[in-house]
């Protein structure tokens, strides 16, 4: 059975309202959302699996400071980067790390421990050790850390905040996809919260919270306040509606992203696709930057 | 409505089969689990929460060092501890913390997370960093370790294993309760596999992987080869097939534990309560030691 292609992406979910949103900068960053979906679907195109377009697009996500994931990560209350990333593939391999300062491409060292049969998710200092191990060349922290970070630390520690990004920097990556075969995968890579705890882990990296995919269902990577994320288990939680309560996947996602999560405190979104290549992008927050395409379609891309 | 309170905890998956587990063993061992189980029957035959229920039980738990959690834990690969653990209340706060080295009891702290309105997951240093700011009493690393986990180590380091518990030492801890309003809770805690990744974390402390809990459905504590549990999202899992499925609870554990899991190497098992007070104990493992007690019945202890 020959299945119709599909992939999305995001760059996090944003707090500016649509009015206040420079055109200049609008017009830059759905640019960069074209340009990372570009990687992910040259995959799809010439027949490869889901897994190595997702990774593809957070890759070429995490490489691009203004958004919150890799390099332009966010700073935590030390002034410290920790980066935190899962994927995993429909068959039920995953990988996941958190902590991360010295792998460049942290949802690679994910991806590295999605292959390995015993392991799946690794921290710290001990995750670095894994990546030295591996060969994973090691990068400076200041590789990470932009200028524009640095102040986004200071308002934050001004006013006591542990926020979502602001304005003009964008939020956590992810990507799902459905390729030819039916075959699904998700990936997300983010910084966390600026100004967080050190040692926080979020829903990102937590297979089934901001990450999950199962090739009965669907593949979903989520965005927004990590521990409402968590304390909902939501990714798994829309795989779950559909395989258990037979619910379609825009209904699921709708009853849990806008109606579910916002009591909660539960700003943000997600992105979803199923075996059959339907795509669904949801947020309750002002924005979502994210882009998609499907088999026989023209690429998009979009803000609010 | 005045629900039945109900109470079940466990000390692991064991490997040994019966007829090769000593007698006095399975006696003081059943002593034990009897014991701890009468700390959270305390706190509900009191009208207590179900939340400070098992959070006695895990504690008192990992006091006792045949116990593969506190002290007592295995040890990684470097010959460190690493304690994970996670709380979770039925209506949905939760904390959870990972590679704890220096709080007695790991439990404690996930529990103090679990009443922070910010945060849910922390690991490494970090974690213990927030343990020092919440006056949790440092101890030292010395606490925890014990010669038979290092003579285990050493073996497994021989033999080149990542390996459950052996023998006459047992494992993760968990309990989970219903409270005399119906509220749910669960909670586990564990020091992960011996000569593990150091920096590796398992589903004991990954909220909807091995500790669930949602008043809706069913709490969940489970047991085992983590990364299996990690990528099938077990505790929620079940609580999804109640849920949105409408399985009962003996039905959803039977097929997840019995015919789901073990073909994934799977090993292990869990134990599970609904606002009912209806409790299931099951396990694929050649043990699981376990104790459970219903309001108005005795308690009762068992290894096979």
């Amino acid at each position: 059975m020959s299945h119709r292609p599909a992939l999305a992406l995001h760059g996090g979910a944003g707090v500016l309202p649509q009015d206040r949103f420079p055109a200049d900068l609008a017009e830059a960053l759905q640019a960069d959302l074209h340009r990372c979906l570009a990687e992910g679907w040259a995959v799809l195109d010439a027949g490869g699996p889901a897994l190595d377009a997702v990774c593809a697009c957070v890759a070429a996500l995490e490489a691009i400071p203004w958004f919150n994931a890799g390099h332009g990560a966010v700073l935590n209350a030390d002034g410290r980067v920790e980066c935190d990333a899962a994927v995993m593939a429909g068959d039920g391999r995953c990988g996941a790390v958190a902590g991360i300062r010295s792998v460049r491409q942290p949802i690679h060292l994910a991806r590295r421990l999605l292959e390995e049969p015993g392991l799946v998710f690794l921290a710290g200092a001990g995750a670095e050790a894994y990546a030295r191990r591996e060969r994973f060349e090691p990068v400076d922290e200041s590789y990470f850390i932009t200028p524009q970070r640095q102040a986004e630390l200071a308002q934050a520690r001004q006013l006591g905040t542990v926020s979502l990004d602001t304005a003009e920097r964008f939020g956590t990556v992810g990507a799902v996809a459905c390729d030819a075969q039916g075959r699904l995968a998700a990936a997300t890579s983010t910084g966390g919260l600026t100004n967080k705890t050190p040692g926080r882990i979020g829903d990102s990296p937590v297979i089934g919270a901001g990450t999950y995919a199962c090739d009965d269902s669907c593949a979903v990577s989520c965005t927004g306040i990590g521990e409402v994320f968590l304390r909902q288990v939501v990714a798994h939680d829309i795989a779950a509606r559909l395989r258990y309560g037979g619910q379609s996947l825009p209904a699921a996602v709708e009853t849990v992203v806008m109606e579910q999560l916002p009591p909660l405190g539960g700003e943000g979104g997600l992105i979803a696709v199923t075996p059959a290549g339907e795509l669904v992008l949801a947020h309750n927050s002002p924005s979502l930057y994210r882009a998609w395409q499907r088999a026989g379609d023209p690429p998009r891309a979009a803000i609010f």
